[in-house]
């Protein structure tokens, strides 16, 4: 449940109303959804006890929800939300936010190289990792600061967004200072530290779907994004984990039209994490626009065979270029279109 | 490794190559495909040796399949099965393949009614349960031979064909005779004595993809029934059983591409059980769809709320109608259309 | 629920109840156990509804069941099933079941020899496959009715009890005369033609868990099994199917726990197939048993480098000989013991 | 492949190696394992090669590794790893090291009731969450720095030493300074940030297996914390994620098995978060010793209706007593014993 209090409301009818609940043993948490004061109950409620709540000074609505998540919920904001990344771009808006780039920032010349390439075909924005989440201690973890620097340059060259990721709370200082979109990645889904910490930023976040996450888990971590203070999060499948080896994860699709159902948040899908091979990330590109997602983030890289991480399910600059292309006649088919710029 | 043999080779070059095989330790299985004589081996063998074999007299090809499964291999047959299903209809080609109508025949009056609308909005053919796998012994099994008569006249009136599962020898020798198409179900995709009866059928399979059942075992399920001497087999995803239970199943659309990929077989959608959502019926169908599925199979109910079986995820007819609508648009974007009758 | 019906009650009392449980909408099913009517209920009922039902003629008792399962569950029959397998041998009991044998029956010296030495070491049956459910059609699918032949010849020699598979129903016909346990494997556990004739026959079933069945859906097809006529029904636990592909599948021991707690049959645990390799089939045998199991089915092989299935995961006749004396100081550590014979 | 260095070999032998391995393209990764320097390599190696660099000065051992975890594996520690935790209290070695206490230090008062009953039965150290993982922001977080002090308080009058999480390097940094082991937990296993930070520490680190790690994720998670400099790393199986919901998660004790197969490192067990059910931790408790696991970490509650978490998996003071007789039989059949003080 959450109750949402009166713009004009004074500040003392907080604490009196969070004083009432608190007499009938009822935990409550006061957030702050675009300006407004909300206060958010996790637990159901008699209906007399909430006819009377109704009645106190400063409560604007009761809004009932049977669900955990509260301020994510589309029972909460029907209407979708949309984020502004940039004077020309948002996401969740008909044109469809489409995300590219390489899986690691490896050097100046292939990330700039790639940046005009992706850019030239109509991407929204620009991935590539200076943080790398590695399995294994002994593969490539990244440039750090200096491939934050390589996308800041990517980016005044192009004016493409840079969405990089942040693995703890001391790469996300860092990373807030370049990028446009921070990414949560699938392992850090539920590092609560983390997702603190991106409810104090100022910056719209990526949050990635765990290996093994419920779509309730899924949103649950965006509420603590949103309750914590910042609204722009953009959820993002990439894959669960199941019994199937063939490919790299199971893209859950219906997942994206579940999340879309029950939360008013943009979501994305990656489809290159998803599979894990080339030959299956334009049909599942295809798959995903047509299931209603609000974009996609795909890995491109000018030599995929060179690539220090993720080579074989990365895109050549060419194959991008068809995708957009192919992407673009399902975009129409469901009512959507590329970025117009 | 498949060897295909000459086609007027003499009936005992067969025999002895497969002496030659034996000698050197060799099993081969002789199978027909399509009128011609294949012969089969589950082993890699020596370049020496295959270089031996091809010189002999009734050889023709060599095809080194590294795959468990070789003669639904796209390496054994590159082009698409297209398979006839009536004078009008085939599936495998161009136009989408929609099969549509209720979990189960539950009684004459809605079969009729819903063949009659299923029809008229451009169906391809007509399913209905007569025998119902139930996890449950105390729920409705299904009318048996009555249910096939029933859809056997909703043919008649309709000329839509019939696709209804068997789920063992004994019902596959009654059901082959009223079905177009012979259904085997998720819960019977490794039921090996069931798979080698449909081998001997002259009627098509739609064969489920079982709830855990790996892309691999899948395809060997195929394989089973096409070298027993059936070579028109149809896949059909359903989803599989993962740790989400938001959904029924969780819907493996990259398996359909993957299958498509690796396999001359038709393939199709089951985004009904896939999902057990009505409202994720749609966008399923449409991502499907999108990922270059032949086909789609959905539940559709003229009162789902009345329904014996599976009424949560049954389109009504009104839902169907706008299926159908909507999925034109994306079979175009794909290079596909709907069946043209 | 489950309503028991007085041993002298007059043949039209079940009638009657019957018919006014179908004049309130409520479906029955009429079962036996152990020579007993008895009235299956699948719904929930008003209080006032079942004090109505207790007081006519012919009711005993009304067990209110909240599973599904109902003649399974211990709230049913709350000690537990012990089956008689010979004069000698019983499952359920104190002391342990010890099924050994061979993946599949091979020929007649190594089913001989390996017979011999299990029964040595204390086995109480022996295992080994007549007809094997073989993912892939190419591979050895057992010697058939000459493998039964066998293992009869293996009985008359040792006295152990015979457990072998049928995949279908004509293959239980010819099974079931052979063998002292007719076993349904993982793949036929939703195979419900299967399990109806099972349910008609006089022979204990082993019923494997399927890669992928709920505890729920296994109890259910216990209940099949049960509810048609067969009250002797012993669980196995084979391993499940999960993400882990470093073992063959997962053994899930909490389900032994919990099988053993929500129903009254007796529970043993496969090892072999449940990890798939050698060196892990003893410590997962002694988890088995600490955790509750009433017996094991442990696949041994003379020459398991040379087995034509499942040699990985055999044990040696000296592993074997060394499972049994380990085995022996769990038992006693859980008031269980091995076969005193 | 893993270098050992001679111990009196000048500082700039290693150098030359490094040199030379790059010479050839090879990546190294120095570290250093009890004191001694070690070269890690990621890549398999021709032989020649192998032996040219075994004859260089300085190199004492070439140790081939055909696994991604090199320092954590058997091959080069053949010994079990025994870790001092107190002067009393070893963990790997012969005593089982049995971990208990609540979920979440709730207050003064239950943390030292706990902590005395549990030292009387025999428990090796006590648990206790003072930073809480929680899925929803809306649940209890835990006390913080306060519940660490009353865990210090704790160990002051009972001399158990304490266990508890750290989610964050800023939390790490306080944890250690109380705790006798950090805990690192299922959602955290592949925190990189975090384990390379527990790398750093000297406090032995408790690595949970994630909810969907594979055996090989998690002793390459431990590898980060060994290769990192920390070799004191216990694992700990807790349950994998599947499709299976009657139980909170699926306990794998095949998994401990593995890796005290594949690894020197201990393993143990927590059958209170595995199974989520009071009824099943006794059981599981029992199967996890008898699989080979040196220990437990078991929920114990003064009143579990009333905890502030994970009240249904938590055993009550008695139950926790009467595990521990259970366990000690159980302990003795496979050459184990309780802790002796």
């Amino acid at each position: 449940m959450i109750i949402t209090v009166e713009e004009n409301a004074e500040p003392n009818r907080i604490d009196e109303i969070l004083r009432n609940l608190s007499e009938i043993g009822i935990d409550a948490y006061v957030s702050e959804y675009l300006g407004k004061k909300v206060i958010v109950i996790d637990k159901s409620m008699e209906k007399t006890v909430m006819e009377r709540l109704s009645l106190m000074d400063g409560v604007e609505r009761i809004i009932p929800i049977p669900y955990q998540f509260k301020l994510v919920s589309r029972l909460f904001k029907p209407e979708n939300t949309i984020i502004k990344i940039s004077d020309l771009i948002e996401i969740g808006n008909e044109p469809l936010f489409i995300i590219a780039g390489p899986c690691s920032v490896e050097n100046r010349e292939m990330m700039l190289h790639t940046a005009r390439h992706v850019r030239a075909e109509g991407a929204s924005a620009l991935r590539g990792g200076a943080f790398k989440p590695r399995t294994s201690p002994y593969s490539f973890q990244g440039l750090g600061e200096e491939g934050l620097e390589i996308l800041a340059e990517a980016r005044s060259e192009t004016g493409l967004p840079v969405v990089t990721e942040a693995m703890s709370i001391e790469q996300f200082d860092l990373v807030e200072k370049y990028a446009d979109i921070v990414q949560i990645g699938a392992r850090n889904m539920q590092n609560f530290p983390l997702l603190k910490r991106a409810a104090r930023s100022r910056k719209p976040i990526l949050l990635k779907r765990g290996l093994s996450a419920t779509i309730t888990e899924w949103l649950l971590s965006a509420e603590y994004i949103v309750s914590g203070g910042n609204p722009n999060v953009i959820l993002c499948e990439r894959g669960i984990r199941t019994f199937e080896q063939s490919t790299r994860n199971t893209l859950d699709l219906a997942a994206v039209a579940l999340a879309k159902k029950e939360s008013h948040l943009p979501v994305i899908v990656d489809p290159s994490h998803a599979t894990g091979i080339r030959a299956l990330v334009k049909p599942m590109a295809k798959a995903a626009v047509a299931a209603g997602s609000d974009g996609l983030i795909v890995e491109v890289h000018p030599d995929p065979n060179k690539a220090l991480s993720d080579g074989p399910q990365s895109l050549t600059l060419d194959d991008f270029a068809q995708l957009m292309r192919e992407i673009e006649s399902i975009a129409k088919a469901v009512g959507r279109c590329l970025s117009r710029w």
